[in-house]
């Protein structure tokens, strides 16, 4: 009887912000994996910090390389693909042997998130379930304390690594707009933001659902955090 | 001391995807209130069926209209407008009495919601808190079984109420999609996909995360219900 490899999402941070679900399956779970940058204690673990059965065994997966090798660098792709090669193949083996895993999972699963290169290369061979789950950019949207959008409003979520025409394009295209990925991309999202007419409207939201939470006009930050998102509500239809 | 209008998102439909702090917050609460069509129960209501307090006072909100009145007819504006106001007056009374109040609502509060029309009302008058909470899209993408957004993908999210020259354009043009309130509007949303070529990848999730959930091509749909949502997944870089 093979085991069952659980890609659990977290949610944005806060433990409370976890589904039932999840709460449920990190307090029973014998095995966890999860993601970590090298040295780190990793996101993931800090939000289930306190939850976890005395006798678990922890896997922890620590990034070959993160901001280290720029992401068109074929080397990039190459190292990671390595890495999630050999993740993958560790909870196969426990899976194969009969042992649930459960894989800590920040934000949502499904949505840009690293639990995707495990369950590409493990649905085949052992049983995956995906718990869903809050993502960052709700949390963001809520600490905004304003509704992101209304009647027939579009929602746009793009990534800060686009480039910066194109970003610049999306942005003026939409009604309202989320940007994940910011990092190092920061005063390129200002330019595009700014171009396409619309600063005055954005707002940076750092560490939403977390202690650090802070909600700031876009045009007044000057970095921006791992954990920022970048929100333009829309405007749309109210009776 | 003024009570708490509490917004609480309670996901996609299944009561374990509900968050810890949504479930702690139904469980405790004195006043509930939520939306529904006349003569039904309500999909929020549902949700929390044997969870509430034995002396819970519930307050069911009836929409005037549903459907039986155009969107863009002034009437239905006014109806709708109406309808809140008397809502939010009633939930601003209890408050003001020192009571909390938590308002149930169907996935996430700020996410097209009707807790918003309440929010715009009250949030001058007395405090009003939202719990975000798992998205009818996330569950939607995670019944498909795959990935919504890898890498640098663009995901738009588009209501089927948009004209249908616009939702084709949109559709031609992103990477990702989530399209939301289908129902009557399922003809129009096949045209729209089919003329910008990507019929093939898209997929019809009806009932995400409730028993009644089902997946199939969207070009195999021939009417939708309420809770359904279209999904094309995005294809970006996997290493």
């Amino acid at each position: 009887m093979s085991g069952t490899v659980h890609g659990v999402g977290l949610g944005p941070g806060s433990p409370d912000l976890m589904s039932v679900r999840a709460d449920r399956l990190v307090r029973g779970a014998r095995h966890v994996a999860y993601f970590r940058k090298a040295g780190r204690q990793g996101q993931a673990r800090r939000i289930v910090e306190g939850m976890l059965r005395t006798d678990v065994v922890e896997f922890p997966m620590d990034y070959p390389v993160t901001t280290e090798i720029p992401l068109d660098d074929p080397r990039y792709a190459v190292s990671l693909a390595a890495f999630y090669h050999k993740s993958a193949g560790h909870l196969r083996g426990l899976a194969e042997a009969g042992e649930d895993v459960v894989v800590l999972c920040e934000g949502d699963p499904f949505f840009y998130g690293s639990f995707m290169h495990l369950h590409s290369r493990l649905t085949a061979h052992v049983p995956v379930q995906v718990v869903p789950a809050i993502t960052g950019m709700s949390a963001a949207w809520t600490a905004t304390g304003a509704p992101i959008t209304w009647g027939d409003d579009v929602l746009t979520v793009a990534p800060a690594t686009l480039p910066e025409d194109e970003l610049s394009r999306r942005i003026a295209q939409t009604d309202a707009l989320v940007v994940m990925k910011i990092g190092q991309n920061l005063a390129k999202l200002k330019r595009a933001i700014a171009a396409a007419g619309r600063m005055d409207a954005a707002w940076l939201v750092e560490y939403a659902a977390m202690p650090e939470q802070r909600v700031i006009p876009l045009a007044e930050a000057e970095t921006a955090p791992y954990f920022s998102i970048a929100i333009i509500h829309g405007q749309g239809r109210r009776p």
